[in-house]
């Protein structure tokens, strides 16, 4: 794997969140990040569906680590707010959050972020379920 | 306890994420919701501070939850969006998700949250880590 | 011109603010519509860039009437909310707002924006100084 | 006028789009400003109310002006991002943007905003017609 993809992964498996909604890192590039998510009761909401929680949680940490692909050497990242929208009911059997840079600033990035929902019928186009745009800090640590 | 806590109670107990998470229903009034959360190194990020997804879990339930102590009989919400400041690292022994109705209308629902941090030190004042603003939709069901 | 330009054009030239703006509209296509704004000091905030409530004001307008290419007969749209990230100084000789429909259900659309800057250098990519993602409902009249 | 008063003023003069709506400084005080705005035929959307692009330019000025009362010597701010909810239509003879600083960070200030509508009545209540929460960045000059 890169460099890009341990540095991006080492953060990743410190997250004790990730580990508990069965999250994983699927792809990193630069200024791209997924993270995959299956479908857990445990991560629903009142009708079954995954939770806007969970939703968030995955895509929160795709656009984060997305941004951090682009941080310069000796910074991290630190997600300063975002704002999400909820396209409809997050139903599928698993899923997948991208995270991409839209434009990285010496001091703060600008991320868009997507979860995609995939059903049992491995034919049928993945939707859309939410979308978010989050801006995110260099910190140097 | 009230018909409106049994409202909320119902729905909040049927959500997988709230049990996984630990949260438990705090209090339930008209047009306000709260939701405390313990500390768990299961929800942490990197660093082991509540993870920007935990918070965010327990806020937009503590702001849907208000939301629906405003809604219509009949009817039940759904986010459409919400928008969140995270003002600094959620460090804490445990939390309180406050979410209370801004305004509401026949359709649409505004609401605002925060998540109250408290220290082990119980003299201390709670310090406000996160701020949210939201737009819940009434659904008929 | 369309009837879904004529449709969009009513509405835009009675907004007394586009007019006071000097803004124009530049194109109208189903779920994308294009507002063009020439740079004016009338317009500028305190170093005489572009004011970010001016950008806003066209951006909204561009999404917004995206949005009104997609409403079913009988409806007018109505922003419920945006978020806006100014992602640069907007300094240009003049602006292209443009708004793209995401996703359009019955009552909500989720809507894309941005705003492009053009200097005198006519070779030059323009640069996209705001990225915007907002909320409309549809409403009977 | 006190020194903080003029810092915000004389910013705030320099402003061309305040000028062209008509907007005057209400008040200034630490942490807090108020931006006052006629109505005005030339600031309309499409059914006569104050538009939105309008309602946000004077209430996005008064969160970075607030912002700015708590900036530390040397710096000025610039807004990164804002969201904003429109919550009814914008109807009144005047209006008063209330822009209030959250949590003052070294480099990051979190405010929120609202406008309020005032009518004719001047016994009425004045209506909340916008919510806005709103990051802004320190920057050196």
């Amino acid at each position: 794997m890169s460099e890009m993809f341990d540095r991006v992964a080492a953060s990743f498996h410190a997250q004790g969140l990730m580990h508990t909604m069965g999250a994983s890192l699927r792809q990193v590039s630069d200024g791209e990040v997924q993270i995959a998510l299956p479908y857990s009761k445990a991560l629903s909401q009142q009708h079954g569906f995954l939770h806007a929680g969970a939703v968030t949680s995955v895509v929160d940490s795709a656009a984060g680590y997305a941004a951090l692909t682009k941080a310069p050497a000796g910074y991290e990242v630190v997600t300063a707010e975002f704002k999400i929208n909820l396209l409809r009911p997050a139903i599928g059997e698993h899923f997948v959050a991208v995270g991409k840079v839209q434009n990285a600033g010496k001091l703060l990035t600008v991320c868009t972020g997507e979860l995609l929902a995939y059903t049992a019928d491995i034919d049928a186009t993945p939707k859309v379920v939410a979308l978010m745009q989050a801006t995110i800090v260099n910190v140097k640590y």
